[in-house]
């Protein structure tokens, strides 16, 4: 016995899904077949059209169906500071915190020597050209605070201030509700040496 | 800010998928959209043939794209023996056991009163007349050992045995490698019930 082989193509190609293994995709796949099969034909199409239509923004690199994004045309917006994040997952969580009130340019990714992932794959002449458009003052980086994000970050930093650029990075310190018995000694490390004057 | 229609409807299309979240479901968007789309093409594809073609066979009920599954189809097998699984998944399971020559019947399900999955969700009509048939002369009940598979199996024995068919159950007992020690009670008390001369 062995599956019919569109099942079995199926399941090949919901393996290319992050986090799913062969048992997972072979789960959802009886799954859409069996209970949902309007699901699938509506998952079918959601993809063939994202496929189709989901581009990058001209300015900020971030998933557009239009030649600039929303978030790039809206007049309203301080052109003058400009937001680096690696994902557009970022961009949504400091857009929820509605503090910042600039444009944003999306890498679509971090430094990862290690994976091969050089300064090209993060479009980072994109983001130099962005950059020194004239308007741009200040340039604020919110990578993560991992070892790729720490990296991108000051990689990122250095090339733009050689071209005059001020650059700051999120502050780092103890998370707001954070109890210091139970903050990592790095965190609190960091706190102390850029404790504000109050 | 917000996501570009398609990237939106693509991510809510991907919450269809069993066991996926919204914080999975953008991931997995993103992830297609930025690094594999020819993998997410392909997805698309699948699932439009699999939607077109699979359809269930008119004797096991399994998935399968002709009429009649090759289980069924294949001569050699003993077709007085029909093994009775939940899924085609343990159908596959105890195919790989080599230790079954007989014929399938998937009920694509299990009773679950709480879950109002009655007798006409797992096809038991289709299955009374399968196994009635003439040629079936052993139902093999192999629906899980779980509360919702033992009733199924109970539920189903009573109905074909009414019909005059032997019906029978896979073995309860110690696993094969396990340790008394370890076992839970109840096992061992159906192992020691179920024992056999040896």
């Amino acid at each position: 016995m062995k599956s019919p082989s569109s099942l079995a193509f199926l399941t090949e190609a919901l393996r290319r899904l992050p986090g799913v293994g062969p048992k997972s995709a072979q789960r959802m796949a009886y799954h859409l077949m069996q209970h949902d099969r309007d699901g699938a034909a509506m998952l079918g199409r959601a993809l063939s059209q994202a496929v189709e239509r989901v581009q990058h923004c001209a300015m900020c690199n971030t998933f557009t169906e239009s030649a600039v994004c929303e978030t790039c045309l809206d007049a309203e917006r301080n052109a003058a500071l400009l937001c680096v994040v690696e994902t557009p997952g970022d961009q949504l969580m400091i857009e929820q915190t509605l503090t910042f009130k600039g444009l944003y340019f999306v890498l679509m990714g971090r430094l990862s020597p290690l994976d091969g992932i050089g300064p090209k794959d993060i479009h980072l002449e994109k983001l130099i050209s962005r950059a020194t458009d004239g308007i741009v003052q200040e340039v604020v980086l919110a990578t993560n605070f991992t070892n790729e994000g720490e990296a991108t970050a000051h990689y990122i930093s250095e090339t733009l201030k050689a071209r005059g650029l001020k650059v700051s990075r999120l502050a780092r310190g103890v998370p707001v509700g954070g109890e210091l018995e139970y903050v990592d000694a790095g965190t609190i490390a960091r706190a102390m040496l850029d404790r504000r004057t109050t």
